[in-house]
């Protein structure tokens, strides 16, 4: 028996003909919106839906044979290629209106949007008929709910991921099994989000906002992708109102959507202990105030120096990547200082990217307990998270992932170099697509974009929000040769 | 009984003694080499050894009923401060001649010399008197002594460092017991030293340098300390000659010198088999082509593109420092690629500083293994280097020294960019000193020096000189609470 019978490849075909069936249903949804408004624009939508739901369809009709045994394998291969998939006929919308005639740009555009990144190449936002607009942010909005099934349900399933700390704190749902709770979590988290996503909605458009771009940027701040309707992202909306709102809702999305959940019941005690959230929570204060007290120091005014200082904060941390502020005009040290928010990124659980600040966390933990054990060697000094014992190949695994976190990005970077881009603008790009953070540093910084990168490092960025969105294992494990062996 | 009698500050105070008696012999004899050039300021030598002896003698003469016992504890006291009281005492010539007025940037230059760092606040290097050059020279060559014992015989003793790997291949040298071998291998291994030394100073001598210059260089190559005779560094010199000497020595004290033992003993195997020098080798090759390919791409001749390309690459890669090109002025892939050796450093056991070359394969192969186990999270999967099972606690130490190092860079790089420095020049700053170099980027980059950092920026530079050159874990245990509690 070779190993091609031993992956289930009909379940692998019939689960994303299903998800493709799926995509076709918000295709359909942009589809009205682009006939409400009116637009021209409006059949590319009928047929990338008919094109989408059609092979969706097909591909279910012809599997229906297919034996349902699914084991971690297939679902290595499906997370891997379901991003590309749907980026692939999500890119449709793009190409079929002319909104984006180039493919390069197209998949890159819809690529960024599913993984929530919020890089772009568009330099004519604003002139873009709303369907596509709509489109636009609901590839991220999308992108969102598939990862917080991702990260509270199908990674601890497959092992991949310091997330098992927290999938244990999730009831009713054990990494063991996947089946009959997956559908059970990822209900009830589901609800939580679409519930911030309504009361965003609902916040924006009482501010300066229209009802359109009110709930396209609740799309794309729970998703925390950062595609915004207007070119100046959000530093188009001028009342504070709007930048303290996007910016509280912006947090939670950073927030595990399973610490949303007790505090939707009221059990804050198990938020306010978590230590996660804890130090989430103190990256956020403490970086305010240094960059406000940076702003107001050089000549800013106080409210909205911390108000830009908070936007910018929250926006990079949990890796959504909206912009009030230039922050390449800022003082060098203050630019350091968001590069080096780019690298922590949101809580585990929640819709933000970056390293995660559990990683970050358990890292400099496992520093401080290296130095206790090298001071007593003799004695056993179990590290603790959250008051339970962190095993140790959990530890190696977080410490696995930060290496190649940071060796993916150093040879991005250089690639990216070799391409001709300076250092900076490199190092920017490679961690805001890595991160799925949007806006880098240099050439591709918070009020430029992507467009003039060349095309190969379209195609490196785009796999690298990939790589990235999916926790980098899932993908590294189906591409190394281990993986096809027996 | 409380901690402080539990530290034997006697024999603290008696062993730093002797080590000052040590140092205050090379003073005496910069003074003989001061007094043979006739120059004005050979007293000023005279007084720092009268001084250093002293002091040294009489910390002897009054610890003389000190209790020999000797833990651990005092051993990174004593680890941490000899560099200290070295760089302290051996500021005396640079502050009693006039050559360096500030005791900052004397103190500064030495720590930099002592730990074979080779950033430099000179800018008048070829003004200076052959006295205050020959110490300048040999306080790395100490240096490069001290850190031969240090990491052969006594980290593996404290228990610091993944160097316990090799210890155990270094004849009649096991990590229990310190006393008895200490001796014995730093004997055998400084012969080899001083034996390569003197080689190297007599090819030098035979091409363009002076027998001065010569013996110089030969300190500073051996030591990888990168201190030269001449402002320009080597590229001073033009014969290819000149170059190809340094790099072939350079390239040696870069490798551990147990291997070095082992090739004098005709033992080739045992060089060619080990996994870390293949590993350095390999880094030194492909590097030096990709870079000599792309300088001679950009219409670089054929034998300098390649020249420069292996003596920087070489240079950086051992922490050495010298200069033979400006890297700043080569294309921006370029300086990444130095960017990216500048974090890998020399071979464990070396002179060389940085992160070391078998840290840097540990957590590759780490990553590796950790895909392995994903994919077979039943299977125990034993990670091996030069055939050996790596245990599990020594991988997690070397992990965590990895996120010491790339934390302190971090924040290291912030607090400089918050003295006023550009991100690169921060960037630059702190990985060179950090990783023992020298030359950064930027504003201290290779034809540039470290003269105009902040008075604070120097402090701090030379903290992270001592904190990189002692394996960090060294000094942050003793800086550690935990340390001085029972």
């Amino acid at each position: 028996m070779n190993l091609h019978s031993l992956i289930n490849k009909k379940i692998i075909f019939r689960l994303l003909g299903y998800l493709l069936a799926i995509e076709g249903f918000f295709l359909l949804l942009s589809y009205f919106v682009a006939l409400f408004y009116g637009e021209s624009d409006s059949t590319s939508f009928l047929y990338a839906f008919l094109i989408t739901s059609g092979t969706g369809g097909l591909t279910v009709f012809f599997t229906r044979k297919a034996n349902k045994e699914f084991g971690k394998r297939e679902g290595y291969i499906i997370v891997s290629t379901v991003w590309i998939v749907f980026s692939l006929f999500g890119s449709l919308p793009f190409l079929l209106s002319g909104a984006i005639p180039s493919f390069t740009d197209a998949f890159f555009e819809t690529m960024s949007g599913f993984t929530t990144t919020g890089a772009s190449i568009l330099n004519n936002i604003e002139d873009l008929p709303h369907g596509i607009l709509f489109w636009r942010s609901l590839t991220q909005w999308m992108g969102g709910m598939g990862i917080i099934v991702l990260s509270l349900a199908i990674l601890p399933f497959l092992g991949v991921g310091g997330v098992q700390l927290f999938s244990a704190e999730v009831p009713g749902l054990t990494p063991d099994k996947l089946h009959p709770r997956v559908k059970e979590t990822a209900q009830r988290l589901w609800i939580i989000y679409v519930g911030f996503t309504i009361i965003e909605t609902l916040l924006l458009w009482a501010g300066e906002m229209n009802l359109f771009d009110a709930v396209c940027h609740a799309f794309t701040t729970m998703a925390t992708g950062g595609y915004s309707t207007k070119q100046a992202s959000v530093a188009f909306y001028t009342l504070p109102y709007t930048h303290y709102v996007i910016t509280i809702f912006m947090f939670i999305a950073g927030v595990n959507f399973t610490l949303s959940y007790f505090a939707l019941k009221f059990d804050f005690k198990k938020v306010f202990r978590n230590e996660e959230f804890k130090v989430y929570s103190t990256i956020t204060i403490v970086f305010t105030a240094i960059i406000a007290l940076l702003l107001i120091n050089v000549g800013g005014n106080v409210e909205q120096s911390f108000r830009d200082a908070i936007f910018q904060v929250v926006s990079i941390l949990t890796t959504t990547g909206y912009v009030t502020a230039d922050y390449l005009l800022w003082p060098p040290l203050l630019m350091a200082l968001i590069f080096m928010l780019m690298f922590i990124g949101g809580s585990s659980g929640s819709t933000g990217g970056g390293v995660k600040v559990i990683r970050v966390l358990l890292v400099i933990k496992n520093c401080y307990f290296e130095l206790k054990r090298l001071i007593h060697p003799r004695a056993v000094i179990p590290m603790r998270l959250n008051k339970k014992t962190v095993p140790q190949p959990l530890v190696n695994n977080v410490l696995a992932f930060i290496v190649f976190y940071l060796l993916i990005f150093m040879i991005g970077s250089i690639i990216m170099a070799g391409m001709g881009l300076d250092m900076e603008s490199a190092m920017g790009a490679v961690a805001a697509t890595l991160g799925n953070i949007g806006p880098g540093l240099g050439s591709v910084g918070p009020v430029e974009n992507f467009a003039n990168i060349p095309g190969a490092g379209k195609w490196l960025l785009a796999f690298l929000m990939l790589l990235g969105r999916l926790e980098l294992f899932t993908v590294l494990i189906v591409l190394s040769p281990v993986f096809w062996k027996k």
